[in-house]
């Protein structure tokens, strides 16, 4: 068979990507003879590769361990500083915007503080102001970012258009991705705030490495949103995870179980399930009584997941998962008669920083795969912000 | 960047598998033309891997189009007639087993029927009665199958063992990939019967081209299936589906309705429902609405799936489901209120050879992942079956 120039030239960039992505993918720095054992390349290959590589600034290579006897094999990392991202949390009472680096790690942050009644323009700005305050903090510019995703409350279609709010009144059809990409040079996406949580608990947080799970937002407006084989489940119309449109379930009024509880009298909608998990956890008995109708109902539509999806973890996040020493034993209890195998429930471990760390995970996905599916053309780091 | 003998040999084999998979899922014969802009080879590579490959007898050239003016281009396309693969079907009533060829055209077929008394002992060897005339009458051995995969009632899980069967007391916990091996040297897969024939609509059937359906059974005891981004959704236990088992869909009893119908009286419990579904269609208003409490009762289910997922589409399999003219109307109708948007429905048109079908899909999946993942070295038509 012969073998043309073109396919040699391929052969050599694809090589090249490989290395680069086993390097990308790696836990730790490797040595020649890992990556060799890795890539099923030559050793004569892989030197090549490596200097290229590390010309073109994708890897450094790291400081032998200090201590170690002899002569130590020189050990090459993929360096996650080059480039970074934007992670943006549009939420109802917050908007925060993260910069990370290639490896998600939290570089800098702006957060803005917003309610209910802020009006649409408003919001616009405070979420300016944030990505401005995060982009100050990290001392990076606009075009510095390789890729940004916010997150926003709502339904969020496949286009990335906001089609169904229920909390914001006229944040429904807003133009995000347009909006933001006026000042932001790179590629955008607007996804549902919930299935960027799930995605970070996924990557970063108490579901890591787990490859199906479903992620319960359990706060005064509960949703869910589903990871399926390790990637986020977007479904036809982008409305997954909308158990709680069934009446039977109950989701729509089940936090009013807490809030119209004896413990809660006088405190704000915002404070008032709070101070009933506390009183429940201090042995009121209709604090108590009141968790477990609420947790009767949250297990329906959980249970309706559960059933459909037979997950391997559930993931309790949003407010009330603050008190899950309360909750969890309740829903455990209420999902038993519902199912043949009750899957393990873990507290969300990202706390607030979870929507705009999973907008960070999405944008870092959308690095990769442009990266890696160039079609064999290595880029130089100070590119591929320009690849679309 | 050095190239060594070991890279280009790979290379080599690697145009060729590349080569021979577009061939296997192209839907007609590629000329070479083609090929080269498929592959993004050389022409002269091209040639080279089309000539070796049909030396091999993985192609074969097509007789040009009679009538074509000048002379053709010469056309080659992927032999599917070179392999074998078994699907079987072990149901409450029937043992089915179908031999298929590699495009998953039913080349011969053994049926042979079963019914719920039939003991463990005789019902497995009814599953060979029907593996021994399926194969006499494609005029095989079983060494010459590539694969197989058999589908069984019950839940089945990641290794292929039954765990849970409501219909038949004693096939819990059958060990049928182990007995199957006894006397077929090929890759053996077992599957949950309803997930089998959702596969089979996708790939052959009414759902072709869906990568995210919901697969109702709709019989005397209903079931789901899930297919997600193109691909069996297993959960983490094998059980998913299971919303029926939540008291508040009424699934365990919803065939109740129906039975229980005057139009049903003294009609086995088999035929009864289809009498409903008759007498329904001819304007009997008892029947019609016991059909519509049956179909209220469905949907309560339904809507849990499809509010978790959202799917594009919704197939109806199963018994009942020849009387979609009849059901899926009232189901439409009772989904409604549950759904933001009620997913397109469509009856199934593959009948009772569904999970056969099925499970021949899946053992050619298996066969497909096994010739095109073997780092890159081609083998023989007569090797395959081989490979495990």
């Amino acid at each position: 068979m012969q073998v043309s120039g073109g396919d040699l030239q391929r052969l050599r960039q694809q090589n090249t990507l490989n290395s680069l992505r086993v390097l990308r993918e790696a836990r730790a720095p490797l040595t020649l003879t890992e990556l060799v054992a890795q890539t099923g390349l030559s050793r004569a290959s892989v030197g090549d590769v490596v200097a290229e590589l590390q010309q073109r600034g994708w890897i450094a290579e790291v400081d032998p361990t200090p201590g170690t006897l002899g002569r130590p094999a020189k050990r090459y990392r993929f360096r996650t500083d080059v480039g970074h991202v934007l992670g943006i949390d549009i939420g109802v009472h917050k908007v925060l915007a993260v910069v990370t680096d290639l490896a998600g790690r939290v570089i800098a942050s702006g957060r803005v503080a917003v309610d209910r009644h802020t009006a649409r323009h408003e919001r616009l700005e405070a979420v300016w102001r944030a990505i401005d305050a995060a982009l100050v903090a990290a001392g990076r510019a606009a075009s510095d970012l390789w890729g940004v995703t916010a997150g926003s409350t709502g339904v969020v279609n496949r286009e990335g258009l906001v089609t169904r709010v229920h909390d914001l009144p006229d944040w429904a059809g807003v133009e995000l991705a347009g909006h933001l990409g006026q000042r932001l040079p790179c590629p955008i996406t607007i996804e549902n705030d919930s299935k960027l949580a799930a995605l970070a608990e996924q990557r970063l947080g108490v579901a890591a490495g787990v490859q199906d799970l479903v992620y319960l937002h359990v706060g005064r407006r509960p949703g869910a949103a589903l990871i399926l084989n390790g990637r986020l489940h977007h479904g036809f119309s982008g409305a997954t995870g909308e158990v709680g449109l069934m009446e039977v379930t109950g989701w729509r009024t089940m936090a009013g179980h807490l809030e119209g509880c004896r413990a809660a009298v006088g405190a704000s909608p915002e404070e008032a399930a709070r101070l009933v998990f506390d009183a429940a956890r201090a042995g009121d008995r209709e604090a108590q009584a009141a968790v477990d109708t609420y947790a009767h109902h949250l297990a329906l539509g959980t249970a309706a997941m559960v059933l459909t999806l037979d997950p391997e973890l559930v993931v309790l996040g949003g407010g009330f998962s603050r008190s899950a020493d309360v909750l969890l034993p309740a829903l455990n209890r209420a999902l038993e008669p519902h199912c043949v195998r009750v899957p393990d429930i873990r507290p969300s471990t990202l706390g607030e920083e979870c929507v705009a760390l999973g907008g960070a995970c999405l944008a870092l996905d959308d690095v990769d795969e442009r990266l890696f599916s160039l079609e064999g053309a290595i880029l130089d780091p100070a590119a591929p912000q320009g690849v679309s």
